[in-house]
């Protein structure tokens, strides 16, 4: 009842009545008004005046499951929710509760995260009540190798929604970061549990650099926060359900042909290489060449010095700006 | 130390001397006898002759702790062993297991499975101490792509290892089954937890049906055991060891250079199949082709009525003989 009633005060200008609140729910006055005095409680401010009712003034910057259900607009993505104060990893936490049966579009959100996984097993620095820690689990009818690309549709999903924050400033590092201002504002970490030829489940780990105001020593060169950036605080719920939206949309253009042909110009578009040189490293040696964007499998497409195209696979390889990060 | 014990007496043809264990492992002739006591009461046949000391005489059909170990002499694979009475299924456990951090090589084994899997969530049957039930972890060096071929792998370790108790009656019907007498006595079930380019593991769970002494209504049709076939029981912690060895040998072949090149004409010989009409059903047609064997990535050859090559890959497709099953 608290996240219905929080949902009806957001979405109400004027005030919501007490008596009518009651009728709605079935519940006493004295229900309500503890209802109210949690979300009192939780930081939001509400107004009572006599006669007039309850009125939202107020939203604090909560990750909590009645904030976050009450700005979600998906149809599917994060309806089935699962919200934790600190958490060991979100991914980790995801694949048990899909291993349990959690659906397709479960959303699995922690307001920190004690044990975050980069890819390969890297920690990833994780300050309280500042970012967005949060993974998304998918049971998709799709070829296991065609799992990787689901990457890359995060990131056009992630970066059309924190754009609608950042003036379009944020661009894609391929394959799987979201940089602004040529630094890192969000990783993007898939897993996938499989057959030989079945998907059992996908897990789509995101993390957000929202709201930090700072990053220590050699994270201050290449990670910044849209706080940073943008000089003001953004409810992260918001960009919750933001990014949900954005990827539900790009989620369903990609399943149509499980390539990424309809999406790569759009990805290109936003690619904060394209068209620049680029170090690609191998595990044995380096190279120069110039980023020439995605194909339809969500390969890189160099052009080496002597002119011929080569496709890089987000494997043993990693790719950097000739300068630093990007 | 009762493992180091039974070890001792299998592979002593004489007595050994109670004092010497003593001595061997710095314990009391207590401590000694009662490891013999239990070792008695789990089936083993052991007999004591005064001034002479124990004799082994004679083993049950166990798959306990102590008496795969006894038995097992493969360098890595099993050599981290965890059993079980009775367990939901070994894959579930090996993934567990796998996520808190059990080795490369690690194996579960149980004497019998209650929520048996087999592909894309089908039961499969699981009498009380007659199969084998188990499940081995691995973290290769491998492009999660490449991870399907290890399935055709264990399948020509499987087939090995009974070929050897079966005067090479068994034959593998691709990509996952072993088949005795065109009956089925193995299925091969391969699942893998991977980000975008890394393998985190592979499971491979494996259920053979070595002591079953008949099965029920339709199975009859399609499934055997070893001693139905044979007329006689089998040791199944030596048909474990079996598999061990086999695979260890395999898994170094196919780990050189990450394809089925220098196995496939070793699985084709053994493929049910090869050379024979077989029924191709994808998910809209049926279609009628002869089984040319593997390639090297592990798709199955099938060559059209027109004359024309087709690659097979484990997917939306399964292939049986004209006639049934195999």
């Amino acid at each position: 009842m608290k996240t219905k009633i929080l949902t009806l005060l957001k979405n109400t200008d004027s005030y919501l009545s007490g008596q009518d609140l009651c009728n709605q729910f079935g519940v006493s006055r004295t229900a309500v008004w503890k209802a109210i005095n949690q979300l009192k409680e939780e930081g939001y401010v509400i107004e009572a005046v006599p006669n007039k009712g309850y009125s939202l003034k107020e939203c604090p910057d909560v990750l909590a499951y009645s904030e976050i259900k009450s700005v979600l607009t998906s149809k599917w993505a994060g309806q089935e929710l699962f919200c934790f104060d600190t958490i060991d990893s979100t991914n980790t936490k995801a694949k048990q509760l899909a291993e349990e049966g959690a659906n397709h579009g479960a959303l699995v959100v922690s307001d920190n995260q004690s044990g975050g996984k980069g890819r390969r097993g890297r920690s990833w620095e994780s300050p309280v009540s500042t970012g967005i820690f949060m993974t998304l689990i998918l049971k998709p009818s799709l070829n296991p190798s065609d799992a990787s690309m689901l990457t890359l549709v995060m990131a056009i999903a992630v970066a059309k929604a924190c754009n609608k924050l950042t003036k379009d400033s944020c661009f894609i590092k391929w394959p799987n970061d979201i940089v602004l201002n040529r630094k890192k504002i969000c990783g993007i970490l898939t897993e996938m549990s499989a057959e030989m030829d079945y998907i059992n489940h996908i897990v789509i780990g995101i993390g957000i650099n929202v709201n930090m105001d700072t990053f220590q020593n050699e994270l201050k060169e290449k990670a910044t926060s849209i706080k940073i950036e943008n000089g003001y605080p953004v409810k992260r719920a918001e960009l919750i359900n933001q990014v949900m939206l954005c990827f539900e949309e790009e989620y369903e253009i990609f399943m149509m042909h499980h390539t990424l042909e309809a999406q790569k110009e759009r990805y290109n578009n936003m690619l904060v290489s394209l068209d620049k040189e680029v170090v690609i490293m191998e595990p044995s040696k380096e190279f120069i060449g110039i980023a020439r964007g995605i194909n339809s499998k969500g390969e890189l497409m160099v052009e080496k010095e002597d002119g011929q195209m080569m496709a890089i696979y987000a494997g043993e390889v990693s790719v950097r700006g000739i300068y630093g990060y990007v």
